[in-house]
């Protein structure tokens, strides 16, 4: 079983316009919902890879019962999300229709009181016990503590669970510190983390602040890992033409997926440039391409070196 | 008691944002949501100027839920709509809080099957008998055949209920053959409806297309009115600056409230204008300030002529 935690749910809204233009009226030609939130993309990823995987984080309001009813009904998937009095957020994409943009716009989220919070840290310590991993995804809705991650990723520590982070801004700078297993920053999130937009340099000094290892996303580029065991760069085989969203969410599911069957690092980052790739070329947002995923599987290109003992 | 009909009604969502940039991500700063749909917002109106008001129309699935709850608790206003098995449709205002612009992306509604058409018809003669004027506003949802209004308009007029239609496009140009009493269009809905971009012309024409009176709201210019009473031009004091969102539903229910309170024309006229300007002036889109209200209707101005009997 793998745990997965998004404190910010999100019932993702994707319309589609003929074309975007500000100050205008537009009649949406299409509505399609899904539930969101990193973690809860990163479940369904892991769901469809044959995992066993539970989610928890926070629900709430007429928006969470929406989101939860899309949630029933995954194969694999078992839903520990906790009841808030706020209301979930929606996140609207806004597709473009003739340039093939994408405009985004992310409600806050709910305001988590101190006792929901609290209640969360004790079902979360609890659904430790029978889990091989857990990941701490996406943004922290308002009233949860800035330094939530770090608290969390001590607790994971302590049952011996290994920890992926995958946030930004302070909950990212806060929550190393806290020393998770591994942290995926993009390119941006890593700029901001160590001030340094050389990918090396900034990555080794993202391991230095904590991190048991970093692999950081670099968009078409693919990922650069350093970790105890060694380096690697991995990218897919050509330049890829399609939709991003969720790229990143197949990569963390793809780094977990290996990490509970104890692949080796490289085959590791395979797994996890491949279904990242395959969620770029697939024609749903955040959906992977299986047929894609196993044929990149053979083509990912890995360079490293690894580590002396 | 005045009946207001909104075959797709909607959740009026509005998100404010810094700045709308297309192809960026965009944290919501905050977000309200309301009961909306045309002839929702009228009879909201309606309800705070002091009547009795019905809403009738189709809702459905959770936003549907959502919409009456907010309906009740407004008095004087009761809620008859109808069930449809699908899901009532949001619409999303951006606001650009740099620029004071407005992006509007709108869903399309549910889709109504026959049999629930079939079934608002009966409830919609049912309700016309303890009603003195009826309202028919807005968009047609899909499912709904395009000359649903002269139908609506037909079944009033044989039921001695004066009609307002307030639509656009097809419906507009298909209603008016019904030969309503009153309709309300706009300058561009009404050089949709005659090809004409000459307010007076396009006014008669709409008139002699089956329009008992015929008042189009011209935005800043005020409206113009051509009644079987005569004609007039009716219009603020000054220019006004704020949000028009909401006035031509204003503008809607200061004519039936002049309608149902037997005022002559100009009166109706004058009502409508100071209503609509108030809602152009108030803090919160779509409400109106009452006191501008009260100040305003000694200070519109009004021209025109009364007809030879």
């Amino acid at each position: 079983m793998i745990l997965t935690v998004t404190l910010n749910t999100a019932l993702d809204i994707t319309y589609r316009v003929p074309a975007l233009r500000p100050d205008a009226s537009h009649r949406v030609t299409e509505v399609t919902e899904r539930p969101g939130g990193k973690g809860v993309n990163v479940a369904r990823v892991l769901a469809a890879l044959g995992h066993e995987v539970t989610v928890t984080g926070f629900t709430g309001g007429l928006t969470g019962r929406l989101l939860r009813e899309r949630l029933t009904g995954i194969p694999g998937l078992t839903d520990a999300l906790l009841p808030v009095s706020g209301t979930t957020r929606r996140t609207t994409a806004v597709v473009d229709e003739r340039s093939g943009t994408t405009t985004q716009l992310n409600e806050p989220g709910p305001v988590v009181s101190p006792a929901e919070w609290h209640a969360f840290q004790e079902v979360y310590e609890d659904l430790l016990k029978g889990v091989s991993a857990v990941a701490l995804c996406g943004s922290l809705p308002p009233g949860v503590p800035v330094g939530a991650y770090a608290g969390l990723i001590r607790t994971a520590r302590a049952a011996k669970v290994p920890v992926l982070l995958d946030t930004s801004g302070a909950p990212l700078r806060r929550g190393i510190a806290g020393r998770p297993d591994i942290v995926k920053p993009n390119a941006e999130e890593l700029a901001e983390l160590t001030g340094s937009h050389e990918p090396l340099t900034a990555t080794q000094d993202a391991r230095r602040r904590g991190a048991g290892a970093v692999v950081a996303s670099l968009g078409p580029q693919g990922l650069l890992a350093v970790t105890p065991q060694g380096r690697w760069r991995a990218a897919p085989p050509a330049r890829l033409r399609g939709n991003p969203t969720g790229a990143g969410d197949s990569l963390v599911a793809g780094l977990l997926s290996g990490l509970v069957t104890n692949l080796p690092w490289p085959d590791r980052l395979v797994r996890a440039v491949a279904l990242s790739a395959a969620t770029v070329m697939a024609p749903v947002a955040g959906e992977f391409d299986r047929r894609a995923y196993e044929e990149l599987l053979g083509r990912v290109v890995i360079t490293g070196e690894v580590s002396a003992a």
